[in-house]
């Protein structure tokens, strides 16, 4: 099996098989937390329009711009307020930049789409390896085309899992996360320095980075069951 | 000064000051060693057929296809071969694929591109650091639009020796290069690891790796001074 990380997504990359779309701070981490609020589902949409066309009794907007809740959504893009969100039986529709595009490149090619983080790291790399047949791939999001640091080492974990599951052959973006990983003890570190929180700090809402670095805390993953118009539809798994 | 590491081309990336471009095996290598046998001057082009355009009676031409010498070409892309060969006074024009694409992408808005290799480092990072006002970008040139763990270190090689020189304000691209430089002791190690040694392995050229691994062996630096036609003319600085 090959074991693949891309750290920063390219238009012209394509996925035969599974891809972890990995957004840790924090669009993937919230989208988790959503599902284990017990979000019926998880529509992720590109912009912000797109989202508000959703709105519906059973429908929660969450999302954000610039780091804070856009005007008339439900919820930010905090996964600490998601985990303690009343949507159970609801659908989240949750429109982020980075994590969002992302998610939305893997689909148009791979065959498993699953959102993975920190947070829910476990669960996520054993779901890929069951799922995997010839390739599991990591997608970091990264910020506005740039590599992130805490995405990076996110990828190295996962990598680490999935290299305890099974025998993989690593190419050289699983390298480099793997080294990230390993050379940062303490998720914290690699995540304070990033500058996905960075920005948060600059924003006031830097407590979400502790969430965010919680290793395998939560068994929620979701997986792309399809599509509405240009959503993408995620259920937990 | 910022100092920032893009570990792979992207077409959307922008530089607005001084770009090392880094293609350590072997293209940014085997520059680096035909300007210090003594080349006036080194053409990068991004195709064999116009690299062929220019040849003339002082003019050798070197490059890769597949990793071997193209048809009618005086040389490959090996290092070694390019420190030894007799081109004192002659124009080199150079054409492989990874790097000459990086250097094009670099030289489409930086101020000042240089090519950047371990073996070349120290001259390189401290021409880097002479000449840049705001930022140093590192531009690892990949392979086939994948991170190279090759790359990946020498960005870190070189982010090191730039921060000997000064303080630097690091995203999270140089953090990363940083972190892998940290984990390889011997450069050996990560360059024989990487997808690029690999396929020099499979032609039998895996000797031009040691080469590649020298660390800040040669003062040599190539400057981009301007271009003629689509090719880009760097000379020593
Ligand atoms: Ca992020
Ligand atoms: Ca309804
Ligand atoms: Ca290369």
């Amino acid at each position: 099996m090959r074991l693949r990380a891309d750290l920063v997504p390219q238009d012209n990359l394509s996925y035969q098989d599974v891809v972890l779309v990995v957004d840790v701070i924090r669009a993937t981490t919230t989208a988790t937390a959503f599902l284990e609020a017990g979000a019926s589902s998880l529509y992720l949409t590109a912009g912000l329009e797109s989202a508000r066309a959703f709105r519906d009794d059973d429908v929660v907007l969450a999302g954000e711009e610039g780091g804070l809740k856009p005007a008339g959504f439900d919820y930010g893009n905090s996964p600490r307020e998601a985990k303690e969100a009343p949507v159970g039986g609801k659908i989240v529709v949750l429109s982020t930049t980075n994590g969002t595009r992302t998610a939305h490149l893997a689909a148009r090619s791979a065959k498993h789409v699953l959102l993975a983080s920190l947070y829910n790291a476990h669960a996520a790399a054993r779901l890929a390896h069951q799922l995997a047949t010839e390739e599991v791939a990591i997608l970091c999001a990264g910020k506005e085309g740039r590599i992130g640091l805490d995405d990076v080492y996110t990828a190295g974990v996962l990598a680490e899992f999935l290299q305890i599951m099974g025998s993989y052959e690593l190419e050289d973006g699983a390298l480099t996360a793997l080294t990230t990983r390993r050379a940062y003890p303490d998720p914290l570190e690699p995540l304070h320095l990033s500058a996905a929180a960075q920005a948060l700090r600059q924003v006031g809402l830097e407590a979400d980075v502790p969430f965010c670095a919680q290793i395998a805390a939560s068994p929620a993953v979701g997986v792309l069951e399809g599509r509405v118009g240009e959503a993408l539809i995620f259920k937990r798994a």
